[in-house]
């Protein structure tokens, strides 16, 4: 598979990592950024063949099969119909659209086009999620009653995060995306989202947007899908999921408390984490992030995806359902009541 | 990079899953085995083009450029002989031999054969071990004082680990090979493993060989490197490591806590985890087996080592070593004091 | 201190085993329960001097300093008011009313009789939780922003907890009430709750009132208190509170995961932990159970408030504003929009 | 019981703790220490009505019951002899000697006079550990074939610890009494300690005892006790035991992880443990230390023996075969091989 990267800040770099890791054979062809220096580097840094400035044109290009789109949130649009116009698989970063409506105008380009539509959802595809959801598909822990995802950290890293309208949200957008689809794998995708009630506040940072919310999301067979995120998380980066069933229980613990435990008193000074907050004392890095955060499954159940003709895992049509949870979401945060999810 | 595997049994099974995971580019051309409908069967199963029953035949095949020995410990001297021959670059799984006197056999054979010799040491490469070392390289822990690896399980899958003779020995040579290289990682290569003090004890099974066993490793510098390995435990397959340093400490849970709990009241039935007891009640899985034990990085960095004609970070030379300080582990459990490792 | 205990159930047991603990100075003088068999077999186990049918008899005993109230939510009323009759101090276990309305003459009538009135919320004295509330009092994770509490089990023991008539609700009432008085603390008692917005259902067990609940307490400087309930959850009794601040984050783990792991292949067969599934394979018990669900510290505040005339950390008062709460909560559930807590 | 307590440093100061704690009717009425401006605080702090400088007055006291011994190790005999002499019952702090030779005179004075000698080897009293060697008793694991227990910290905090003449050696005399009577315990009392082997070394400290050192147990029916003791580690204290039995399993964490964690930016100052190393970051508190190190459960063991006129679960006896033990390890030490316990 030849691919094409847009944009080249956090994710494309994590995405890229994941793509030169462990002799895949997929290869990335293109990279495109705004900016002639850095998205020179960046094709030097990954060994990138052809770069450009240019997004049609990097879409275009001959020797790419697929579009992996890395761009903040209020740019998906408009480079998945640059994608459709071409021709070409596109493969959209999270969230899908900044609210339901742009994300079903993706949903209807790409079918329209005739093309796939990936939606990459890494925490739908970590190690332990995968295998998770196959022990509940076989009925390890019976019917699905409750599930939660909780998303939090200290706040993100670039300017455009905290701008609700390149944004389309705050840290419910931006991290409820996650939480909101996980818990409906484990509740099962052929279950309706009827009705979500949420709360959401902006406590700490001084921005428009919330920086913290809970939400209740209530399935058409009573299961209840639960997220929690924040930007004010102090310690790490929090990633965990629970899922209560009629017979069984599972805990997953995606980032701070894997199994790897270092103190130091402070000598060595490298990278341990993604939002890791310190680095002296008591430490929990992650072994292999680009694979335990689902990088490696998420490309190659993509990839699959296109080679065979099928849909990936995940769609633009669960993306625009999961911008359709977060618009009723916000509506209840402002409403103070139950609001019912309009897809 | 294409690849002939001999033998078809566990640790066959586990190198073909990593090969093929992830859209690997390297290809695994031909198995070996002696059974002709089970050679035929893992050649269906893994889409492997040829299969054979002639050990000679399959390693001189012209679509082989390098030969993965996944045969009991007795038959890893005579499967590198033919590889060194053929002048084909060999990998073969741990213990490199049943002794250091074998293993110095293969070590000479692909030095003279010019050949790459790589050392299959899967816990070398785990993610959460790759990251640990080179945390260690830069300081973050100071001076390594004291490095301690423990695997236990309740006991091997076949036969043959049961015979002393085939094996080698019992738990130590084992388990114990994984644990020596882990620690002596730790301590740094470059450090010479100078005497060996060690219990060993046969307290369960009905064997001659020792199914417990505890080992003291001191270095040139006086750091010491300690191994527990155990077929009689009980819960499952424990791995770990603690590493002690002047400035730090690192704790890696590789297997049984590494954020993964389910609970079942015992509907569900499917598979675990290598080594569980059983399937209901409180379970700890492993995300992805293949990549958290490290055979993803391990195999990786045997390719890119043969590709760039350099050496792996795990090559004979370390087989041998591991087996000169089980060599000294063995005597020491029968004379009952420390002895030197004849390196 | 002279006591004596209203009750013989599954509480009085836990009460009477906490204060025949450690050489505690203070003694059960009387019990009281209805059966005149199971009376007399609690008082010869536990050394109790006097036993008694007659509840108002206990009460006034000459060898009574201070009355245990241990039965079931509908009695609690009236236990209390015998106790103020009397003028006897009066220890009561949660929930003090099955509704603030309840509450608030309990609390009057102790106010009026000038007697002591103690609420029995062990939760709020566990080691971790002092420890953790007076790390919070001194600054040590800023302002809390959030503070969840979870307590989850398989079901009551008892009929008449499955009774909405006697208990006063479902699992919301029962755990509930815990966990808002635990988020309570850490926001700080000062702070008014002001609206609550609840999800509460009757997903598994045939009866009457919810087995399932989550609700959000709205505090008057926007801090939310979580609480999340069971009475449908697989794998033990799961008690655990996390604390969001603007400075720090606290995790409690009060029961599952303390640092206890035992793996058994089924020989051993005593009592693990209350309300614990299974007695095989992986199992995760509770050190000292009475000390480390706060029913140590619980008395022994409660008797020294009595002896310096002074008021327990936790109080009627604090017992109503719980009931209150709960009130909204369950408005909530009711009418789907966020309710006023009416104090 | 009226009790005086001969020192006033460190370990004087947690029994005192324990001692005062949750309401127990003993009390302690006599304090002894060299200086008499501490002894006056310290008999002020706890509330003890009688204060001595003098050793053997402070025994003889008539206000005094029984003798509880928390001086250095070198003042241990003549304490003990001195109780002995004034026919006081005597608890003694560990190690009981800093050698078997003065363990046994010891032993021999308190079997002479009459009077209960306990040893306050509180680690054998946690509420974990109790637990745990009940569900041993019970069959729960099987037969013990080997029981780990390792305590490491970054050294201690008084000058008379790093003297060998003082302390009777370094770190394996000071953590190693604990880890020998916790590992012998599980084992069975009743099995004799056969032979040892141990490596110790001074890695760290610029001391003349050892700061180091791992040591094995051979009991008469070929289980072994391992003991893993530092002063050189670094994070905190490290209290964890092991055990593996033919049927099961039990893993300890007494300290470092016991389900309470907290994340602080470093706003709060609070002490946060014994031996912990920093007030930011992640820390790891525990709720209740007297209790959940085994103070509470130890003396009330210790007084029920006295006034029952039995021995409690640790004696002198007890004391004085760890003290063998230790005196073997440090022979093998010496000698590097296998050096039987004299008893
Ligand atoms: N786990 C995940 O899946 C995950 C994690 C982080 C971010 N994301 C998503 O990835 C997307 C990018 O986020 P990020 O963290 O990489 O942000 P970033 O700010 O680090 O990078 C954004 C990139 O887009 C480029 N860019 C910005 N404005 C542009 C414009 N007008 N025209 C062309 N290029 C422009 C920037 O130069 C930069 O290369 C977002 O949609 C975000 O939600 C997903
Ligand atoms: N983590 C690891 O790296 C790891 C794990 C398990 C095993 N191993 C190693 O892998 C090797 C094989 O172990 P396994 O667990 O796969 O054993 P296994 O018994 O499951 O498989 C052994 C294979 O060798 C074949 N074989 C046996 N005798 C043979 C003979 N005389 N001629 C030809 N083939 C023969 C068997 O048919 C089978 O296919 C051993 O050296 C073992 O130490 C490594
Ligand atoms: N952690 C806690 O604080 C905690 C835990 C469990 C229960 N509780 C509370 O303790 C109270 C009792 O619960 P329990 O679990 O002990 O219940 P239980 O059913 O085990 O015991 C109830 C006791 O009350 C007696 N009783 C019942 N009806 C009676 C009547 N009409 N007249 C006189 N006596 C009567 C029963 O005989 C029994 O002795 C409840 O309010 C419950 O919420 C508190
Ligand atoms: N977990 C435990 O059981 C535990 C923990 C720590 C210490 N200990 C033991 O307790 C004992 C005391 O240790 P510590 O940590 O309290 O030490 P410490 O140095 O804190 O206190 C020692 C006390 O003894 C007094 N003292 C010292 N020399 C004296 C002398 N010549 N005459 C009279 N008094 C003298 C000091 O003034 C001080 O009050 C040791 O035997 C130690 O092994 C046990």
């Amino acid at each position: 598979m030849q691919l094409a990267i847009l944009g080249s800040g956090f994710i494309a770099r994590f995405y890229a990592e994941s793509l030169v890791a462990q002799r895949r054979k997929d290869v990335v062809t293109m990279i495109y950024a705004r900016d002639p220096e850095k998205v020179k580097a960046f094709a030097q840094q990954y060994d990138v063949p052809h770069y450009s400035t240019n997004l049609e044109e990097a879409v275009a290009h001959k020797d790419v099969d697929a579009v992996v789109v890395a761009l903040p949130n209020h740019l998906h649009l408009q480079a998945v119909l640059a994608c459709a116009k071409a021709g070409k698989h596109v493969l959209c970063t999270k969230p899908l659209g900044r609210n339901a409506a742009e994300a079903l105008q993706m949903l209807q380009a790409v079918e329209k086009a005739g093309i796939v539509g990936g939606y990459l959802e890494d925490l739908c595809y970590t190690p332990k999620f995968l295998k998770s959801l196959s022990s509940v598909k076989n009925g390890a822990i019976g019917e699905v009653i409750w599930a939660k995802s909780r998303e939090t950290h200290p706040g993100p890293h670039s300017d455009w995060f905290w701008s609700k309208e390149k944004a389309g949200g705050g840290c419910m957008i931006d991290l409820g995306c996650h939480c909101v689809e996980i818990s409906r794998n484990f509740i099962g995708k052929d279950m309706l989202p009827i009705e979500v009630m949420c709360w959401a506040d902006t406590r700490v940072h001084p921005i428009d947007a919330e920086d913290n919310a809970i939400g209740l999301v209530k399935y058409a067979n009573g299961a209840i899908g639960q997220f929690e995120v924040s930007w004010s998380f102090r310690g790490g980066m929090d990633l965990r999921d629970e899922v209560m069933g009629t017979e069984g229980t599972i805990w997953l613990n995606n980032f701070l408390r894997t199994g790897f435990e270092l103190f130091t008193t402070g000598k060595g000074n490298d990278y341990v984490a993604e939002k890791a907050e310190s680095n002296t004392g008591w430490l929990f890095p992650v072994g292999d992030e680009v694979h335990e955060l689902g990088y490696s499954h998420m490309f190659t159940d993509m990839f699959e995806a296109i080679e065979k003709g099928k849909q990936p895992s995940e769609t633009f049509y669960d993306g625009y359902i999961v911008n359709a949870i977060l618009d009723a979401a916000y509506a209840s945060a402002r409403s103070k009541q139950w609001e019912p999810v309009r897809i």
